[in-house]
């Protein structure tokens, strides 16, 4: 018997690609195989990952030559020079431009392979098979790629869709509540941006979630790629609406740049970050002060942090988000909620609001 | 008085540009500026080129918050390792996406200034203001970027094209002449690939060029150009004929890599790969003895190396040729001449008339 699977599509003309969503996915050499142009296959995964999955990807891509190049877990190591680590092997097996990587693993894999793909040889193909919640729902779809700069998230990149995202639900079986939480935040988000009913059912299933009811899962994950899937294919290069799922990431890059790389998860900072962009959108009276607190609730209850370090000042935190890149020559762009499920992108932050805000001051 | 200057358009629909050929071009601050959207400028230049044209480039951008990071000079600086510098001075300096990067200088300072305007934020946009033979001619036009792996050649690098290019001739008074001639490698390969008649200009005009005749290298890098923009504006992504910019730079790169890069010129190699070529061409009889003798003659005349250098055996040269990006599922492909003006792209190649050709032994 064959599990079941479901299949979106990410609709972009020329570089369309489906997303496939299920369990034992991994294992279904087909699904991969038909992405898969040319003999050589490079896979990149990291030391946590490819212990539990490299194996069945491998079963089922036999045929191919098939190389692996296992990189240090965690966001401190999505750097330039984890990157050479990857092209290091490309070069040193001999791949050539008709190669294809796939990235195995969470966010900081799948970002950086397709940046490594983007590169190689000016662009080679790619696959995501996103192994964690928040890979699943978010950093696997929509070809945004890089490695991040010590002052700077995700500040050297490039736009580089893959061929296909492969979402195997069962991996999330061996992943740690705290990395499954901070999935859920990039799904609550989705909720945040423009789908109410989403933010309603997340409010009722969010005990479900926590406790991996597969089914609750599978449903997440499917409704947060296709809110996704439809937002990146009506702006592919962020000239406009695409910014709206940057939602809470402003916030969120300074307090992981300033934190130091990897001692909060990004899944944790957004969280935290949406708080603060509905804080400041009620503080502006753009946001009823009880949907504010219903994004602090569901947040908390998905045992989410909703503030930011004591550590880091006011001060430190607006300089860090003065460097984010949504930041151009009309000062900050910053996206705030006029509702749930009603968030905008906009210039029209008040200097003072934003102060408080970050301060902590009660409104 | 102002100086006369040609523009000729590399036709790509939304990423059209112009290209400017003319004297003290650098000093007219108009044509930076009309190509400058934001505020923000960083000049990447090196420390050769620094002190003899950043300060007029600089005049002419009165009132643009300008910012300059000067890399080391050589083939060998054109690393991931040099391209930090220049994102770390973007990041101190807090560039944002709309700022433009200038690169002031040959290939190798076009090359990655071009790939980090590609990947800072996921693309800014840059400005080529090429200042040797080589970049005015070749590099500069066309919109590849990259830089170098230790193992292989432009390795890691994206398409990423210029918002204009500015060729100031003058600057090339300031060139060496190892620096002229290996410029002038790229020149002939025009005539080379398909236009004859360029050929037999530079036959009759070679002596002219190399003693720097304004006129004469003011028309041939206006032609060199031409060529190449039509080329460009067939193929942007080298799908197909665009290749036929390569003669000769698959054994070039092999000798580059083979050598060390540094200490051969890209031009130099470049002259010997396309004596490679003709001669394999005769060898396979594709090729007239005689024109192979008009190919070899003229790259002499322009004071070019005509055979790679001894200590690279031909077994190696075949194993670094193999790297090359121009491999693919199908083998090595090869520029390789029916004619002169008549090159093609051609996987046909005899393997025991490419190892008599790198081995040196007679037709």
């Amino acid at each position: 018997m064959t599990d079941a699977f479901n299949t979106l599509r990410v609709e972009l003309g020329p570089r369309s690609y489906p997303i496939h969503i299920g369990p034992r996915l991994l294992g279904r050499g087909e699904l991969l195989r038909s992405h898969i142009g040319g003999s050589q296959v490079m896979v990149v995964s990291n030391e946590t990952v490819a212990p539990l999955y490299l194996e069945p990807l491998l079963r089922g891509l036999q045929g191919r030559r098939v190389d692996s190049v296992i990189l240090p877990d965690g966001e401190q190591y999505k750097t330039l020079q984890t990157l050479e680590m990857v092209f290091d092997a490309l070069m040193r097996h001999r791949h050539h431009r008709g190669t294809t990587l796939v990235a195995l693993g969470g966010g900081v894999v799948g970002d950086l392979a397709g940046f490594a793909a983007a590169c190689y040889q000016r662009g080679v193909g790619f696959i995501q098979a996103p192994t964690t919640l928040l890979a699943q729902v978010d950093s696997s779809v929509g070809g945004k790629t890089g490695v991040n700069h010590p002052l700077g998230k995700n500040m050297i990149g490039a736009f580089h869709q893959p061929r296909c995202v492969i979402a195997d639900i069962r991996t999330l079986d061996t992943l740690d509540d705290r990395q499954l939480r901070a999935g859920l935040a990039e799904v609550i988000k989705y909720g945040l941006i423009d789908d109410p009913d989403f933010f309603d059912w997340l409010e009722a299933n969010i005990d479900a979630l926590l406790a991996r009811d597969a089914a609750a899962l599978a449903y997440a994950i499917r409704r947060s790629c296709t809110d996704k899937a439809r937002i990146v294919a009506a702006d592919e290069r962020e000239a406009g609406s695409r910014a709206l799922l940057n939602l809470g990431h402003t916030f969120g890059h300074a307090i992981e740049t300033g934190v130091g790389y990897g001692s909060w998860l990004h899944g944790e900072a957004v969280a935290t970050g949406m708080v603060l962009a509905a804080m400041l959108s009620s503080r502006m009276d753009w946001l009823a002060a009880t949907e504010c607190g219903r994004v602090e609730r569901l947040l908390q209850r998905a045992g989410l942090p909703t503030a930011p370090p004591p550590e880091l000042s006011a001060a430190h935190m607006l300089e860090l988000m003065a460097v984010d890149k949504k930041v151009g020559e009309g000062g900050m762009r910053l996206v705030l909620l006029r509702g749930i499920g009603r968030a905008l992108v906009t210039t029209e932050v008040e200097p003072a609001a934003l102060d408080a805000t970050l301060s902590g001051r009660p409104a």
